[in-house]
């Protein structure tokens, strides 16, 4: 409990001062000095301060001169670009990925590399992790940057405080020690590596960015092997209990239907997961269904023919689509989100299964019946496969927001300039 | 944005101290001046005079006095029992109710009238609700109280700042202006009224007493002839986009299931909603299913045929524990509470529907496969069917906990001495 005029020991309040000062920065851009004192309510002299030792920090810079209406011009402060950075990993069944972003919530670096992930093993796989984050590290070092954190996102139940993966069904790992693992062979204290669902990664980063940017509900639907689902509610993660909200791929909506890799049936991925997709739209044999190519050429392969009206394919589409739209009708029902973003093969094939899906919401969504404003739209996620990893990099960026004085200032002499990003995107096979 | 050295103006801040003081004695009961300074930071002087305001607005009173083992003895001060109350509405399909709480969270009053709510009509239904109230307050004010505010709670789709229920299937209102019909018979600022779904006030009284009293996560399902669900998420009620979460009782988890009050078919509603029990538990003609007869005497029949082990009884209570269980396991897997607890009907039949409820929410839940502690229990309402008008008690109270100012100051030569409660619990028929 805390009172409202409790004295707060002074580098504390220095410390939350210079958290407050980014945090504005990151929600409402570029601002002069001034304008900063008066959004966060602190005076002018108390900002200079802040401001100097933000851009000693290499967190901000001072940028264009700008001329207001009333009074002296002043210089707008911003987030500086390629310095402090955030790095995201995925493990994914068939694939592992990394990505960097700054401050500024741009991509630096993003690499994905197509591979068996769940043959590997948890260990391998962990490994193969911290190779690209090594890489990843080494990049923004070379490029002058700082690297605020690791965050590896991960298709399963994740005890985020212990940094172990409880329980992957897809992945096949159960109590995989994936913060010990990284630590172990990155150089970063272990409190700056974490590990969480890449469904709640993914809804952090459509959150912050991407065709739902700022709604305070909004449900994120991983489209992979699995179904996840990310909250935000009330403009925050919902972790529940224990930490294992928006297990949403195995709601038991068929009784009578097909084997899930949770030991079960008839589970709401068996419906809609990607198994399910190639299972409908390809007979065995065809190359859709050869998991040693690469998925990306795969759905491009679906696309096409559902172009070419294909229909095999269309109909399929169309009976994916509408348990995509049973399921989520009770996912909104519960949840009343403003928003579901389609991410994974969902965000790819939206053409065709958006219709029969919002047929089925509108169906199936009692706010919707009752003629109001409630509607809740479903949209298909423009971060690609990448929507988990930048919720890995924007996790593992909180660190500095929290504490802006983890960023280390660089010694005399030793002023790093800024040099321009290698950004790279990089697909095996 | 607001910053933390940003200047409140005094009114405000005072007005801030006060409700501090209030909340501090409402969560961790009666307290020395002292030890109020203490957990609030604020300093004695400071305290003294909060305490001696919020004596005059007869929120607070000085009593026992206690020794501490250091310094002097000093009187406890705890909230005024029976001064400053908060008064719970409930419209459901077959009844209405009043409930009184004071601020310590006593039952000063309570009473249920069985009746044919949906028959009477929205306004019908609102004016009973708004002579319940009336007769509630003149007790209160009787024994020299003063009514903080009034919030009733509907089973159906509430739009909360506007005071309408947008849509109440099993009462058959569409957007009926409840507030706006309170405020024109009760003389009290419609800003102090309110109306509010009837699962969602319920998860709060839960969250505050009752079984699962201060879980941060919990689930509320109220067994009533709707099924409506309440979401305490992180220690605050989920509301969602437009205010709609928790419609949980219109999953579609039987496509050929029967027809339900929403339109569709195969609702969960259908399966484990109070009318789906009486056609399951009784045949036509038995007076189980007589509506005109008070439900919780047909409930006691239910139990009472349960206990001898009437096998028709037994069965049913078997198949509707299991329904029960299924959908809770969609819920759990996707909210991840600590707890369910389960309301209305379920809770006068908690002894035969929660194991089977049991065994499909362990079957089912996936963070349980984990083998976690994250399993979440099944746990019977002791609010029996008050947890709705209890919620809107305290909801009413929120008024005078956000500001204490509100509550008047007795005129001099006025001061009201405190009398013995008149709590009733009154059933017709």
């Amino acid at each position: 409990m805390q009172g409202p005029d409790r004295p707060a020991d002074h580098a504390g309040l220095r410390k939350a001062n210079l958290a407050l000062v980014l945090r504005a920065l990151r929600s409402d851009g570029p601002q002069s000095r001034a304008r900063l004192a008066r959004m966060t309510g602190l005076n002018k002299a108390t900002m200079s301060s802040l401001v100097a030792e933000l851009e000693q920090r290499r967190l901000v810079r001072l940028g264009a001169v700008v001329g207001g209406a009333i009074g002296r011009p002043g210089q707008l402060v911003e987030l500086r670009p390629r310095t402090v950075c955030g790095i995201g990993l995925e493990a994914n069944v068939d694939y592992a990925a990394v990505a960097v972003l700054d401050l500024s919530g741009d991509l630096v670096l993003h690499r994905r590399v197509p591979t068996d992930v769940a043959g590997l093993g948890a260990v391998g796989a962990i490994d193969l992790l911290a190779g690209l984050a090594a890489e990843a590290r080494r990049t923004v070092e070379a490029m002058g940057g700082w690297v605020a954190g690791v965050t590896a996102a991960v298709p399963g139940l994740v005890d985020v405080d212990g940094g172990v993966v409880r329980f992957a069904p897809n992945l096949r790992w159960r109590n995989a020690a994936v913060v010990d693992q990284l630590s172990a062979s990155l150089d970063l204290p272990a409190g700056r590596i974490a590990v969480d669902n890449d469904a709640n990664l993914s809804a952090v980063a459509e959150h912050v960015t991407g065709v739902a940017a700022g709604a305070t509900d909004l449900l994120y639907l991983t489209g992979e092997v699995g179904v996840g689902g990310g909250v935000i509610a009330d403009g925050r993660l919902l972790r529940g209990a224990t930490g294992f909200t928006g297990e949403v791929g195995h709601m038991p909506l068929d009784p009578s239907g097909a084997d899930c890799g949770c030991g079960r049936k008839g589970c709401w991925e068996t419906q809609v997961g990607l198994g399910a997709l190639l299972r409908s739209v390809a007979e065995e044999g065809d190359p859709i269904r050869d998991p040693s190519l690469d998925l990306e050429k795969r759905l491009a392969t679906i696309v096409s023919r559902a172009r070419e009206g294909d229909k095999r394919t269309l109909a399929a589409l169309e009976r994916i689509g509408a348990a995509l739209g049973v399921g989520a009708s009770i996912l909104v029902n519960i949840l009343n989100p403003a928003a579901v973003v389609l991410g994974g093969y969902f965000a790819v094939l939206a053409d065709w299964l958006i219709a029969p899906a919002e047929r089925e919401l509108t169906a199936r969504v009692v706010a919707t019946g009752a003629e109001q404003p409630g509607a809740c739209r479903l949209l298909p996620s423009d971060l690609g496969f990448t929507a988990a990893v930048r919720g890995g990099a924007y996790a593992a960026m909180e660190h500095v927001l929290t504490d802006p004085t983890l960023a280390p200032v660089p010694a005399p002499g030793n002023r790093w300039e800024l040099v321009p990003a290698q950004s790279t995107v990089d697909s095996r096979r």
